[in-house]
């Protein structure tokens, strides 16, 4: 019985944890992560502060919590469906096709949660811009090593540098988050997607065989 | 003898604008322009908090004068230097090669003022935003412009798009002055000086005529 008393305990924990991160992450996409504090949340939520304090513990703990589920959401929605297609450029076009379908749903409601956190923490120092820094490096070290596995498939060119065309594909998608915010139009995500396909075909072993148009 | 008075005093309000103008485009550039307040401007520059209030009269005022301020100061690093050079690739490159400079050499402390501005407004809304949002379109603009009079001089292809190579351009220098800004590392302005130039190299109808890299 003690035992299903913690455990009960333990499971209302993670519940409103959820419930917390989930409020946190869709007020920081927006406001930004300097924007949540324990209190407002708890307002928000109907929680007690003392009870959202006793999870999270501060602000800072508020912020980095934030930023991890932050992380799970977009490996989920952007890496995860391209992690069983095989090494390729057709991978990579899936993958750009992802992350600009994540930006134009607004799976977070301002955009790209690591576009708008990158920015805000940009210039300062500690452990939520080390989080934030760190969550980035990891993407563009993700692409580019699905460039380079691209390569090694023989379908980029063998002069193809990773680092370069994953800073390029990430510099459009992340520019056309900008734009679609910053002018609410829609046609960023078209320029991006036209100049995603056309630098990967300049890049492609075999040009012809990269489609006209991102997938979906 | 009223009359230099007044001169005189509208002498000093211009002199006080001007300082807080200098700080608070400082302030913004690092913190946001949300962290701008009369109160702590005055505080921190030894002024009345009456007298910035005189004469700036609310926050948004502030940082609306803040981002015309910025503006000037963009427009003369960045669009002046390259004003006279005659239409054509070499201006393209010129213009991006003052971009990167005025990014890596921290004209603002926290690297070029309009991301950190359009990525802290792009999901809000109010004469702010619009300010950005206008600021970042002239630009866009402008690289457009000076992109389709590269091409009716016959530099560049007759296909190309002004305005899918304006927002490459623009993609290009913006991530580099996030990634420098977030790992403090240097060489994204070195891809993004590459990619620039292979970029105009595609696009022009003489690519041989490109130089290799980036002017300065």
């Amino acid at each position: 019985m003690a035992g299903t008393r913690v455990d009960g305990r333990v499971e209302r924990g993670n519940h409103t944890r959820r419930l917390v991160l989930r409020r946190t992450m869709d007020i920081a996409s927006v406001e930004g992560l300097e924007g949540l504090s324990l209190g407002r949340i708890a307002n928000e939520l109907g929680l007690s502060k003392s009870g959202v304090f006793a999870l999270f513990g501060s602000k800072e703990e508020l912020q980095l919590a934030t930023v991890r589920a932050a992380g799970a959401v977009f490996a989920k929605t952007v890496v995860g469906p391209v992690q069983d297609q095989p090494p390729g450029v057709g991978r990579l076009l899936s993958l750009c096709s992802h992350w600009l379908r994540y930006s134009r749903e607004r799976v977070f409601p301002g955009g790209c949660f690591f576009y708008g956190a990158a920015a805000e923490f940009a210039s300062r120092s500690g452990a939520v811009h080390d989080a934030v820094a760190a969550a980035h490096r990891d993407w563009a070290a993700y692409v580019e090593r699905t460039v380079e596995e691209a390569r090694a498939a023989g379908e980029l060119r063998p002069d193809t540098g990773p680092g370069r065309l994953a800073f390029e594909l990430i510099a459009l998608l992340e520019h056309a988050n900008l734009l679609s915010l910053l002018h609410g139009a829609q046609d960023a995500y078209d320029l991006a997607a036209s100049a995603v396909v056309a630098r990967l075909r300049a890049a492609a072993a075999e040009p012809d065989s990269v489609p006209d148009a991102l997938p979906c």
